[in-house]
């Protein structure tokens, strides 16, 4: 059964059109609605008075529609009437200013008005709904973590009891932070404040542990929120949405603490690597969830209004990429939002009806995908299967981001190169965490992952001791758990397993040089730093980008000697290995000291695959083509503007006469695949 | 008679220099001087205590020379001892941070301190000089609105106060806020606070509130200081000095509370459509004005000082752009300043006088000018005649720029360009307001009028019926008079006049999409969005940019059926119709619904004044040439730098021989005409 | 003796490291390390309590090894404690927001807990390391002036304090500043304060006049600790480092109080310029030395870690730089830092031992170079002569800043250009400052000296009687020393000097106009500004960029007229004269009124000094080579990519078969030449 549905806001409309609103739900075929997520004011216009009136009679016409409810805890924008409670309700930025009222989220999290007041609505909530038959799950807050993190003088006491707990004493914390550079010392626990604007660079392992108490400051409101709902039913589903790969928040440790994973996904229409980043997003969703069903939560049906230019989907990409989502393993596709808003901040974010109401394209297409998905029967027990996982870990994009590194390129950028690398090569992928089980995979991928802990480095080695395959790549293993450099050359424990030791980071000048000119010179006759050309035995000459390292192999006998499979064979660097492999115990490591341009990496990418035992679901793909084998359903995509013919070698159609397949431009074919 | 005039802010010479002054102004032709603007700490050193003896002498010596005074009431920026009265007298920012003094124009509006001192120093001035014959005109203020809204407690409360008035209660408010979504309701009037900054967007109904509210506060403190005038010569004329299209200020509403209107223009010299950009700023102020003769109160005669780059005016074009003021219905030209200062924030600006001396060539074409203004007799009743009407309104302006738009246009830019394309096909325009008379008007325009009322719908109605001709664009009738979208298709209200329903915006993504590579993969084969060509069997392909709006004809019997002109042959729009004309009475209502190419809006807007039968002045013009009637005189200015000859076509020149005007480099041509 | 050495910062490092970096620190050649710079809270932590035992012992070591110290007061970082003491301590932006501790230097200079502890540390600093032989210099706080100024009310007093010693009383005050202008009159000192965000544009003269106060303050701060050591031992040197053309203190005045001058460089290594823009620090701290040895105090052997991009030194560089600073007349070169941090902010900055440890290709220059210095004989009174000087002036450069000039450029810029200029042609060139005996230049050089005084006037054209050449380039002598225009036209007192009027700043449109189309319309037909070719009867068409002037000649007759060298011939400004050339007793003063493009500035700069007398080191230099002479030894550097064969034409090698030298590419030659 896949879910189909959206959130409702219905305090914005009169009966008439939520009546209407309830029959038209059900000619498009939606089986689940959010409700309340920005209710608060609604549910308790004074505090401690509150009005179920209008949700009860909701949750009748939805009941007898046959909508189940997912109930939200309505606690993500704060009522007016909280700020007269404390006049310090609005967060605070670096510089010490309070944020007004007058948008969503703008409270303090460390606010005792708000924990108080936001707990005993979830409890009222729970009271009444948890055990109600019609709210199959319930929604804490809303996309936590949004707005820029509070760092007011009360949240840095949180900070403070946070770093006790976390380190017991001031000398463990110093020598955490490396405070003996700079004069930093901290004599007293009141010298420790949230990171604040400055004079000069801050101290990264201060933003670091800034970082993670921020994670687990919302997390505690979760937990709380949720805690209170078991606590009237034990049974019923928690969770909150998702935002893909948002910076902030390890989603690993929250998906921990949730009943299943949900997502908002908001590729941009306009870049052509929509798809692509749409997969991102469902394959995180997948991999957070480790095997439960997940579903996509929030998705528009056209355009947002948030961006600068805010171009719609393409007429058929909504179902399309809904049906992407379906193939990646999702259990139901709900849109933000059920009608567009005729007021209010959102009001020109597209809907499942839009302003000019139940017609048109945009309407036939919500109602065909709403029928489909209605007649699709897939199994959360159906799963995509991925030999390739790549290493995801928010404390390492933290420690990236809080240092002064040697550029400035996105701490997930390498991961994004990636994953969209497989995504072109038809090779499924997972996510996985520093916890995570890796027997399963062939192929593990640390794309720049600049913190390594001692404990995941061995767990590295004991994965590719018992034959697993690794690939890192440049700006990996960089720094240890406190943001502590790993002394003796990069990437540090890792160093033996890769059999290479990085020398130095030498990151390229973004801009080409000037050329120089006839005249003879002195400055304008100076060559840019260039380091020249990299070849590989097997791969020819290998283009790289941004960012290269000076490396030497590690020296080593026999059987097991790291050899250096492309090397720099003029320029500054020339004779420093680039890519480096090494065997060990029934698996190898490679170690990527560049970043390499887009036709290298796929070409690296896929042999380093093939060489793992990794192979694209459908071989020999059209362009435009996205394949994804999820249980016995093959899905074929076509991203493209021109119909293609997908031939489906190596595939065991159940109906053997399918074996090739014609997929319309923006459409879908589901082919039946004999069970494995 | 035309004004020939000039800041002078004598505080800043010695008696020598004065003296000076005053001799070369009559040289130069000067006979209007605004006095004071800059001069309150001059005028009242200590609170309560004047000093008019400099002025006193300073009106002798203009008088004897026979040089009229345009007085300043001289509290656009305060005096430092008014800090000393009230500690808050800095406006505040969105962030709750108050400006400090040492510049122009820093106190906040509210503030009672400086509302009793202004109101107090205008009333002494008004005592001592509103019925002195030398002081032809009343300056209030100086391009009120200059620095970014205060948003302090204080002006909150009266913004409260606005509110109440407005609204009555808080449920009108919340009604016509909607803050029925993401929680907003106010419980209480103290909830309501100035837009600052917070967490997330802003609701857009607050914000065009605030927009209204602070255009009628600054008009309090005009018009406060006018009635104080008026107390002592209900004779006296009094203005303030407006800035074209300047975003902040209802300039309708000012202008119809002041005697006349005056306009500061500052055109870039190094852009090439300066001079339509100065056309538009003169074809406003000839509009607000609606027949009463207006001024250009500032210009430079060489470069201003507060651009990045501050390109001089090239030799000629500051005598060539004070022509084409008087063509296009000036009664005079002033300048900011006479002499340049020589210390200061405005040191660099040009005057007439620079820091060179009464000499060389800028000098020159001082005096050349002067002595030409003096000799035209140009009467206030000679008009400018114009058959196209723009409408122009700050609300709908201000509710484009507060709402969260598809797009981020500026709220102005459709505006400017349908003024350009007129100015360059040689068709005289007039802006008109939403309560405008528009029965004299051929064509009406609504270039993406974004608010349009119910009222403003019914008046645009009935003047289709009664004959007239009007054309809508994109992004037209999304509103209403409080931000709320108008629901079952826009352009809302007036769907049936224009025959036409808008299903969807769709703005096209601004950049090109890369270009795609011969390998096949995913995301590199999606092609990006793309809504098509556009061809029409009257015009051709149509080339657009930006904006474009999936549409669908109203059915219509008969003969007042809608007809598409122009629609989409390809792309994801295929199908959709793109220009829409619909006969209505005796008129014809006519929907763009796309952001015209520049060609394209040529062709466009060419072909539906030809049809609603409004004309260029001049037809066949030579390249740079721009040709304005006013009155019975053609002045034909050359922009070029080539001299041109006009053949007057059409026109019927006083004296029969001068059919062909030969008109020089950066030149002007005046020809009697024939009276009509 | 050239010293060879770097920062060490002991705090971060357990015993053996600093037991094994004793050891390498002598295998390097180091002899001179700088202890302390950020020790505050090592040395003092809590306060009144000091812990020297840890300097003790490593001064012993270093002892042992015969490795000097330079030591640091170790005043520039503030210890956590101090803030208890001063809740104020942190620095107010323009904004009022005050910054959080957190990372260095972030102290407001007037707050009296910093300035007593700091006297307080240093004075213990003092009596216990004056005496100590092996401590041979001391450095006071560390790059002076590095964030933002600090604006509080506490400095805005201390301001007042400043200003009433410069004006005596507040209508001296308001007179400088021109405050009759916009109302800005001060009526009581309290009305004076730090320039703050405020609605409009600055006062400059108020701005002027905050830099001053600022560079004086902070100097303060200097003189004061160097007096407590003076106190103890009056021979010990003193001194800060330096950053070359920092903009905010003047280093001259600055250069005064110390007994050496030090610097610290880090050009872009992606930067073709970096040579150059190296040559330029160290041509600047020889001028601001006066004759005195400098040190470069700190470099960086690799990378930075503070840009966006932070490319490393190229193979060789580090080298080649720091013999480009024995060559330019530094008596050694230190390294900031000796190792590098595994933790904090600078954690990414190279090292002479990189986090890979002593190993590598960096660590092999860094031992290649310290042998080298260590085996040169290079004495103090080994001397750069030049004949070219280029006029300095913080004064000016301040006074540009403040103003609401023309156009954004940079201050310095065509300082900058102008030094490039001799760079490439290999001419050497000192920078002067106003009061610096100018009698031993052949050329003078005022590169858009903006401010001019009377007093700089007379000692200007006192210079160019007893024969000097002076050349001052559009925007010179433009204001006074406070802030006030030349009025008469510029160059102001320089006028009669160069023998031209400029009537008008004329900066050019940065970017292209847009291409014209075929059809005629007016915006479209009208040119964009453009001054014109610019020819002259020597150099042919002169290529120029940004900025122009408009000038006249002085009238004048006989012997003495001034004369044109180049002028428009056509645009805008045909007619006047570019380049004005006019004798004046036994010299010559030139007036280039335009900014020269790179090519024409090399001609004319190339042109004027030859006609100067002053002339290349070595004349036909190959591309990528510089050559210097230094004493009796000519320094041949290669920053090119191929080895270079040099002829040393009219030099008189004392090795007279050393007539071709060939240099290697990033290597050096040291060639000793017959004693002068």
């Amino acid at each position: 059964m896949i879910r189909y549905g959206c959130d409702y806001n219905p305090e914005q409309w009169d009966a008439a059109t939520i009546e209407e609103d309830v029959r038209l739900m059900a000619e498009a075929g939606v089986d689940l609605v959010t409700l309340g997520v920005f209710a608060w004011a609604e549910l308790e216009p004074r505090p401690g008075e509150y009005t179920f009136t209008w949700l009860d009679d909701l949750l009748d016409r939805l009941g007898d529609a046959g909508i189940d409810v997912d109930l939200a805890t309505a606690t993500a924008s704060t009522p007016a009437w909280l700020g007269d409670v404390d006049d310090e309700l609005g967060s605070v930025d670096r510089w010490g200013r309070r944020r007004a009222g007058g948008a969503r989220g703008h409270h303090c999290p460390t606010s005792e008005a708000y924990q108080v007041a936001s707990l005993r609505l979830t409890s009222v909530l729970a009271e009444r709904y948890a055990r109600d038959p019609r709210v199959v799950m319930w929604h804490s807050g809303n996309e936590y973590g949004g707005p820029e993190s509070c760092r007011c003088d009360r949240c840095g006491r949180a900070f403070v009891a946070w770093l006790r707990r976390r380190y017991g004493d001031l000398d463990a914390l110093n020598a955490a932070w490396g405070t003996a550079f700079w004069s930093l010392r901290l004599s007293r626990w009141e010298h420790v404040h949230p990171p604040r604007a400055t004079s000069d660079l801050h101290n990264p392992a201060h933003v670091l542990d800034w970082d993670r108490f921020r994670s687990d400051l919302l997390r505690a409101q979760f937990r709380a929120e949720r805690d209170l709902i078991k606590a009237v039913n034990p049974d019923a589903p928690v969770m909150t949405n998702f935002m893909g790969l948002f910076p902030d928040l390890d989603y690993w440790a929250w998906a921990r603490d949730e009943d299943l994973v949900t997502d908002d996904t908001y590729p941009d229409p306009a870049d052509p690597r929509g798809a692509q980043d749409n997969a991102l997003h469902l394959d995180l969703m997948r991999s957070l969830g480790e095997g439960k069903p997940f579903l996509v939560l929030e998705q528009a049906v056209g355009a947002v209004q948030w961006r600068d230019v805010n171009t719609p989907k393409r007429p058929g990409q909504y179902r399309l990429w809904s049906w992407q989502a379906v193939a990646r393993g999702a259990q139901g596709v709900c849109q933000f939002q059920w009608r567009a808003s005729v007021r209010g901040a959102e009001t020109f974010h597209s809907a499942m009806v839009g302003h000019a109401g139940a017609t048109g394209p945009r309407w036939q297409e919500v109602v065909r995908l709403g029928g489909e998905l209605a007649a699709l029967d897939v199994g959360a027990d159906e799963r995509v299967d991925a030999d390739v996982a790549i290493l995801l870990d928010w404390h390492s994009q933290w420690a990236r981001r809080a240092a002064h590194t040697p550029d400035d390129d996105a701490p997930d950028a390498e991961l994004r190169r990636w994953h969209a690398a497989f995504f072109e090569l038809g090779i499924p992928t997972d996510f996985v965490s520093v916890d995570s089980d890796l027997s399963g995979y062939r192929l593990l991928v640390l794309p720049s992952h600049f913190l390594v802990s001692q404990a995941t480095a061995e767990r590295i080695t004991a994965y590719v001791e018992q034959g697993g395959h690794v690939v890192g790549t440049y700006l990996t293993g960089v720094v240890d758990d406190t943001q502590g450099v790993h002394a003796g050359g990069y990437p540090g424990p890792l160093s033996e397993l890769f059999g290479v030791r990085v020398l130095e980071h030498w990151p390229l000048p973004v801009q080409a040089p000037p050329p120089v000119p006839a005249a003879a010179r002195i400055s304008t006759a100076v060559g840019a730093p260039q380091a020249g050309r990299v070849v590989s035995w097997q791969w020819g000459e290998l283009e790289y980008a941004r960012f290269v390292e000076r490396t030497e192999l590690l020296a080593a006998d026999g059987n097991d000697a790291a050899l250096a499979l492309a090397a720099f064979v003029d320029g500054d660097l020339a004779g420093s290995p680039a890519v480096v492999t090494r065997p060990r115990g029934a698996g190898r490591a490679t170690y990527v000291a560049l970043s390499l341009a887009e036709e290298a990496l796929l070409t690296v990418a896929g042999a380093l695959a093939a060489d793992a035992g990794a192979h694209p679901t459908v071989p020999g793909l059209p362009p435009g083509i996205e394949a994804v084998r999820r249980g016995d359903r093959l899905y074929l995509l076509n991203h493209g503007d021109a119909a293609r013919t997908v031939a489906l070698a190596g595939l065991t159609p159940a109906d053997a006469d399918a074996s090739d397949v014609l997929v319309g431009p923006r459409d879908v074919r589901v082919v039946e695949l004999a069970p494995r």
